[in-house]
């Protein structure tokens, strides 16, 4: 296939695929499609180690890295470094009411208590001062793409891209996210629609892609969230994007790491089983709904902090929970596509079936209008018709 | 163009079109599309008038009628016929508390008391039993299709349809409820996504229909919601879907009876300006965001009741707030897709413009893959890449 987003970035399909495994990332490159790593649960450290895996893994073939620079969060005017005592100056804007909330949570549900200090990540990278490391990581490998999530990012970042050669791509969730996003020099926009999984706006997919991709041309626009088959990924380009940006479907793989219990709940979910909910990061995120996200709607939740607030809230009650791999108590990001992970495949099997459907697709499209000779003309004939029945 | 829908109804265009006004049904039958009168606002008498009027004015071209039989409702086991005082022994279920909240809201506004007592269609055709009667009144005219919102339609009412040579369309906004649509005997499913205008379920279009269309082939499903332009009409066919089932696309055309007051605010609007609210019949219909949605949202709101006591609560309240066209205290369910729409236009523009986009999209696409011998070959491509570098 041959698209703007294809030649941009020199990859034979228009499939990027957002995973926080490497594995995931390297077999997308491989087969044809750029795989993008999710960089936020790395230290600069281990994310090194991971992308010189990947360097070793794809053959040479295209890949990016994701990383979290929120526009907004509190605490982004402290100015302080993540070695400056952020994580413990944050710390200090929590209410002991949240976290007696979720130490009592955790008690009712029979998860132990840690057994000893362990809060290293408690901040990860959810924020400038903890993400721009990440960047500098990633730019010392040779990636095609570098990624930002949660707003427009600071433009010296996307200036350090650039000058290593590497496009920057934004998610957005509305056209003013996009036009921001255009204003500091993303080169790409991603609209993701509300039915992804993850962090995501209000709007549907159908209805944001081509508004963004009026509002941005002429920038190429990835439709992202509803997107885990061929018919989906047609529908993603016909609304105006150039490629489509996937996430959920790669869960549900044999490259991926997923912890059973959350791809058992994965496969057993339908469509309607997820929920948008502030009570992993702070900021609205689609995932299953289960007895976390059931307990911060109940009666007796202080409701959620903002980022980075909620997750650092949050950190040692994820740790507690997935040593016992609690099945209904751990936040679990995963778009509406959920409904239709019902089989564990190889990554390969997911991407020739995305490009089959794509293909069948196609030829119904043009098969039903077979008896027009061009798509034009069968708007023109429409004009025609009503014109001179309006006259008559 | 030539789909099963369009073979199924006769039809040029696969672009059915819902609207509560006349004028809109028949420009849209006139343009090769089918038109669909909303019925829920008439009496009968009512309604055969209008019908009548379309019979005229459509030059034998098929339209349809829309009728709501909800599968559950409150008041569905009273069983009394509308003439047995449904109204009165469904009203005493209506708390003086709610009353008061209604009344206390628009006094807040300033707006007037009604001046003399005129309650004639509290109910409307939101029951069994007061919908049975619009039934009967459009088999009496040579409709091309009767639709039914809100659940699955009793099948005796599925069976008078066909008797007449009907076939009969379901609305759905899940696959649970286009299989029991399907179980009593409904021909054609409408396939209703989250960012639909008014009544709607929480999926996706993107997800929605290519889930039903497996769910339930071989038999036809239309794409609803995020509909309004050629791009979407191809998307939403991609998405698996023999045509595409419109709605707010309408309420900004010529043809069309909007409000003067509910138009400027529709024009005004962005995607992001619409909720799924329960505010107006008790059961979640998106709308714009405005006063009356935020005062059923707001800490003093008694929270709405069940369909149908909700509407026939508030039915005063609209009448009021009709007369004096209160501009944002007015229910006004619109899609997302109202974002887009800028300015009025003739129905047959809307057409025009529906296929000739269409078209366009289809001519990309068909770019896109021009390098590939056929869209089978880009999956077996892919797949065959795949598997050598997995073996290597």
């Amino acid at each position: 296939m041959r698209t703007r987003a294809t030649e941009m970035f020199g990859i034979e399909l228009p499939i990027f695929a957002f995973s926080h495994c490497r594995d995931v990332v390297a077999a997308v490159s491989r087969a044809g499609g750029m795989g993008v790593l999710g960089a936020l649960y790395f230290t600069p450290e281990e994310l090194e180690r991971e992308l010189t895996w990947i360097d070793a893994h794809t053959g040479g073939r295209p890949y990016g890295v994701d990383v979290v620079m929120p526009a907004a969060y509190t605490g982004a005017d402290l100015g302080a470094a993540d070695g400056d005592g952020l994580r413990e100056r944050l710390a200090a804007f929590i209410p002991d009411g949240h976290r007696h909330f979720v130490d009592e949570l955790l008690a009712r549900h029979g998860v132990p208590e840690l057994t000893h200090d362990d809060t290293a990540h408690l901040l990860l990278g959810w924020t400038d001062a903890t993400a721009r490391p990440q960047v500098e990581v990633a730019l010392g490998h040779p990636i095609g793409l570098l990624a930002n999530a949660l707003g427009a990012p600071p433009a010296d970042v996307v200036e350090r891209a650039h000058a290593s050669g590497v496009p920057v791509a934004g998610i957005a969730g509305s056209v003013r996210h996009a036009r921001k996003q255009r204003e500091v020099g993303v080169d790409v926009i991603v609209a993701q629609g509300t039915e992804a999984g993850g962090h995501t706006g209000d709007v549907a997919t159908m209805v944001l892609v081509p508004e963004i991709a009026d509002a941005v041309a002429p920038a190429p626009v990835l439709a992202a969230g509803g997107i885990g088959r061929g018919r989906q990924m047609a529908a993603g380009m016909a609304l105006g994007a150039e490629g489509v940006w996937t996430g959920s479907v790669w869960l549900a793989t044999e490259e991926a790491d997923t912890p059973p219990a959350a791809l058992a709940q994965i496969l057993a979910a339908t469509s309607r089983d997820t929920v948008r909910s502030r009570s992993m990061t702070g900021k609205p995120a689609r995932m299953l709904r289960n007895d976390w996200t059931e307990a911060w709607e109940g009666e007796d939740s202080p409701g959620p902090l903002p980022m980075p607030l909620q997750f650092m809230l949050i950190a040692d009650a994820l740790r507690r929970v997935g040593r016992v791999g609690h099945p209904t108590l751990t936040p679990s990001p995963v778009g509406q596509i959920v409904g239709g992970l019902n089989r564990v495949k190889p990554v390969s099997q997911v991407v020739y079936e995305l490009m089959a459907e794509f293909g069948d697709t196609l030829e119904r499209l043009n098969a039903a209008t077979a008896d027009d000779r061009t798509g034009r003309q069968i708007g023109e004939s429409a004009g025609e018709s009503a014109g001179r029945q309006g006259a008559g």
